[in-house]
């Protein structure tokens, strides 16, 4: 029930079953469809998909940051009365006290004895259900005619942008760039222009002999649990110049080698007809101009694709722009982060591109090393982001609820004015505190990686009953924090977790021109996974993306948005109905169980 | 030295440092590149692959088949005087002897201790290596130009032809004739033509409504310890006549479907420019006829591809032939299959297709399921081929002795000639019993699968010291006898032996469009290989092949025949020279154990 308030509060999805059985009598009261996140559809063919004319008008709202969140103000005198605009605003005491009341709830004995039986039971019946149903679920999809595997849709769903091309397409591109324009001017220092040939010069290397062991992108056993050693690896032959000449957005070319190559990216996905994929872009928070700057930079380039929606991710590196001077502290942060979206939600007008970038923003992540260890303990008494100045970075918990919180007054802000909304799908559990994925637990529409809800039977049987999508990165967790084989993708897959695959960073962790795909047969391949396995894990991927409604139609079927076999199409999804009433029954058991119980107890305390 | 007997006879390979450690003195007096075995090297671009003007004139030999190997005779007065041409023949008795003589080795007791604890040193010295050396290796490969893993080059070097093409490809290609060609006459049934849609109109199936489900040639959960259910997944759609009309070189088509397809897989290969592959076609001799049949199939669709080099595959299924009266007995058989190869060999001029053929067939196979129990035990006292008349079928060793025998003969009767010579590569030690790896030990240059050397360590030790080439397909035995996780691949290159990847059948196997890539990508990620061991296996792959010396020399440097670090030319190959100096000096100082024990006996000998 608490995840189901702050889920609603930021247009966040919550399953209507879940809801149901938790004696939620609204759900029944609003049809399904109308729920949901609101992201565009994709132009039509014909339309210009960077046609700047359709800004709606300015409403003249003011904005002013309080306390680390941004507050709508209808005009200047609202303003100077405090009054803002009627949206929810979170409450931080609330927000304690929920999230000490999961806390408590995850270290409760009987709590953690009932989770972790009802999970072994999960894994039990899948077993039996395999056993029992494997063959007739084989034969259904047999006779289903026209999709397979290969061509349902499937949706890489956690991808960083400036690691989607594999090794090899990196070095091509730059042995190409070498060689067409050597003498091409690409970056300029202390006032002198540099050619390419300069950079490479100055590296001394020539191009030509440039391998993927030299260029030294890809994660090997050194990088396992180094995830600073990793960092490192977005270097190409260790040159941070290299970097940013061809994965940097912001350079002396705009970018446009890092466009070129993502626009490559994109046109084998178009060819490849089923395959969508949600590359992550960076905002760093360090002053406002990066966001026209990011649109600028997809609009110059056309860098837009059908196959392709996009996520901003932040990274947790305050500390750093703080210990440069860059920032005076964490709520000047949080501003850069966020005022630009809510000045182009109230003036689309006067903020064309950004207002149409937008469109093609469906969420936003969070990242970097979850192991790092911070002193701060996030409480109602720690200091607020405008007072927050010190060079200490804020834990991770701090960071989620202050990015959910501008979020979630942002996604309201625009659904007044019929605008997209936006999905908070963090990076977390990969590693570090278990805390984490209590934050998430909250705040987060999804999560990517998820691993360390192997640790914690009553988070998982939480994520469970909620249904909480989680992007896992086998692969990238293989060359990081946890070997192939121990994995809990299969075991999270089987008692029924919404789980889908993802690449995280091929050029780190992929060897084939077909990332995803990789992903996919090396899991099948290791895990013996089924043909309706892979299916459904493609199915949640769709599910789980910020694809639009009208595209999830087309993918999954038309009624994909109800729970259970009647939301399912077998003829688009190619997963076979008799699991889909397999997860939806154990799904609702587990429900009534729950049910039953407060039930119970509720009239135990009324006869009391 | 019993192995390097048999392999000087049949023109196979042997090590010459392992011989020179055994005393062998004829090592050093011939030049290294001397004893190699011969193929043609591919034509050059501007000449015809098909020319068949070049064929050399009829010797005027005979030949005539006694006790399952054939005798070739100068004339006719030789032939009634039963002085045969004087070429090697080999020896059952000898055979036996030797046969004997190994399998006594492989269950003694001391000689497995010692074994044992060789390999298990052999695995600890190679982890220590790995532990030193590994960024000393990686230095090395980052400062070769212009060469890394992608731009080796690596020979799939056991893959089936009809099962060359992925399960997509097979569907993409049924569904591209169905809707070209409907029409068009592909068989005939009782003297009535059959058209492609009857053919589909017969199996009430829409070629369009098809998918990989359906067609159900993938090998799935089901196929494991089951390798008769695997053998049924050559069938699409479980229909025996869609193997006949898209997968055979003999059909009412003459094979034109299955060529077509096969040609698209090799142009795929052409385009990748640095992977090759030896795919199996079967001669299953039932009749003289097939060879004349299969050498028209691969001229007349034009299928010569210079990345492919052919290898013919022979099912060990008398049984069935005999028991439907199709052949008298298993000489009968063994004729089919040796005397078309005598006959083009001594008189190419009246063989011309055939002739040409075999140019690009560079060595036999042995196929079929190891784990089928034969009752007969294989001595010198079994009855002959030309008497083995039962329904019964020969056992492994049998068959492998046979072949061998007259692969033997034919190759010193065409180095006589100059014409290349062929390499016995059965596939042995997959399932089943150890023995089968004796039997290979002296009658194969090189093998398939190998699993069960896991159970031996003497016979491990001894393919060790031999440095027999085996082709592994973990994902092909992770679908058949062995888990993944479980396979001895990684375990044996870090001891030394010399392995290499390979597909088996990407058909039944894989799920991306580069079988081979994904191969290597699966292992890479699951064991964690380094760049320096993938290219290793890629190196072993080309040594392995029969790729022609010519090809050998570009590919792997000048010397590739040198064994020891002078062998390898890091520009070509990638492989550290570190690593090929730890190998040479490991397989010395084991070898050196074994002389100096042997001297020593030889000492105590003496004095007694």
């Amino acid at each position: 029930m608490i995840r189901e308030k702050y889920a609603r509060l930021a247009y966040h999805r919550f399953p209507r079953t879940t809801a149901r059985y938790l004696g939620d009598q609204r759900v029944d009261s609003v049809p399904p469809e109308e729920g949901l996140p609101d992201f565009h559809p994709p132009p039509p063919p014909q339309e210009d998909p960077y046609c700047l004319d359709d800004a709606p008008p300015n409403l003249g709202y003011l904005v002013c940051m309080q306390g680390g969140i941004l507050f709508v103000y209808d005009n200047k005198k609202m303003l100077e009365r405090q009054e803002p605009h009627s949206l929810p605003y979170p409450d931080l005491e609330t927000y304690t006290v929920d999230m000490s009341h999961i806390l408590a709830l995850i270290t409760d004995g009987p709590t953690k004895t009932y989770c972790h039986r009802r999970l072994n039971f999960l894994e039990s019946k899948f077993s039996l259900h395999e056993m029992l149903n494997e063959m007739s679920e084989f034969k259904e999809l047999k006779s289903n005619p026209h999709r397979d595997f290969y061509n349902v849709r499937k949706v890489d769903t956690h991808i960083h942008a400036a690691a989607c091309m594999n090794q090899k397409h990196l070095l091509r591109f730059i042995k190409h760039t070498y060689k067409t324009e050597p003498d091409r001017t690409v970056a300029e220092k202390r006032g002198r222009k540099i050619t390419l040939r300069q950079v490479f010069d100055s590296l001394h290397m020539d191009p030509y002999d440039l391998t993927v062991d030299s260029l030294d992108v890809h994660a090997g056993r050194q990088t396992f649990h180094r995830f600073d050693k990793f960092n490192s690896k977005y270097n190409p032959v260790g040159a941070s110049e290299l970097r940013d000449l061809y994965l940097k957005t912001e350079n002396y070319l705009g970018g446009e080698y890092f466009a070129r190559m993502v626009k490559e990216v994109a046109r084998e996905l178009e060819e490849s007809k089923y395959q969508y994929s949600e590359p992550r872009l960076s905002i760093y928070g360090r002053n406002p101009k990066e966001w026209p700057k990011l649109a600028r930079w997809f609009i110059q380039h056309k860098v837009y694709s059908p196959n392709m929606r996009w996520i901003i991710q932040v990274p947790r590196i305050y500390d750093i722009f703080r210990s440069k001077n860059l920032l005076p502290s964490f709520g000047k942060m949080l501003e850069n982060i966020f005022l630009p979206l809510f000045e182009a939600t109230i003036n689309p007008q006067d903020h064309r591109e950004l207002h149409l970038f937008l469109k093609y923003v469906t969420g936003f992540d969070s990242v970097d090393d979850e192991s790092k260890h911070s002193d701060h303990m996030f409480s109602d008494k720690s200091p607020n982001p405008d007072i927050w100045t010190s060079e200490q970075n804020p834990p991770y918990s701090y960071y989620l609820y202050y990015m959910y919180a501008n979020i979630m007054v942002l996604n309201n802000l625009r659904r007044e004015r019929g605008l997209s909304t936006f999905l908070f799908r963090p990076h977390c559990g990969e590693s570090g505190s278990i805390t984490h994925l209590v934050s998430a637990f909250l705040t987060a529409d999804n999560i990517s990686h998820g691993l360390l809800l192997k640790k914690s039977p009553v988070l998982q049987y939480l994520y469970y009953l909620a249904q909480i999508p989680i992007a896992m990165s086998p692969l990238s967790n293989n060359s990081l924090f946890l070997e192939y084989s121990k994995n809990p993708l299969r075991e999270f897959l089987h008692k029924g977790l919404h789980v889908s695959l993802s690449t995280d960073d091929p050029m780190q962790f992929h060897y084939t021109k077909e990332a995803l795909m990789e992903e996919y047969a090396i899991a099948a391949q290791v895990w013996k996974l089924s043909t309706c396995d892979l299916c459904e894990i493609a199915r949640n991927s769709v599910l789980q993306s910020g694809l639009s409604h009208q595209e999830k139609q087309k993918f999954l079927g038309q009624n994909y948005y109800k729970e259970g076999p009647e939301g399912n199409d077998i003829r688009k999804t190619n997963v076979a109905q008799i699991r889909m009433a397999f997860r939806y029954e154990t799904l609702c058991n587990e429900l009534s169980f729950l049910s039953d119980a407060m039930k119970s107890e509720e009239i135990t305390a009324l006869t009391k």
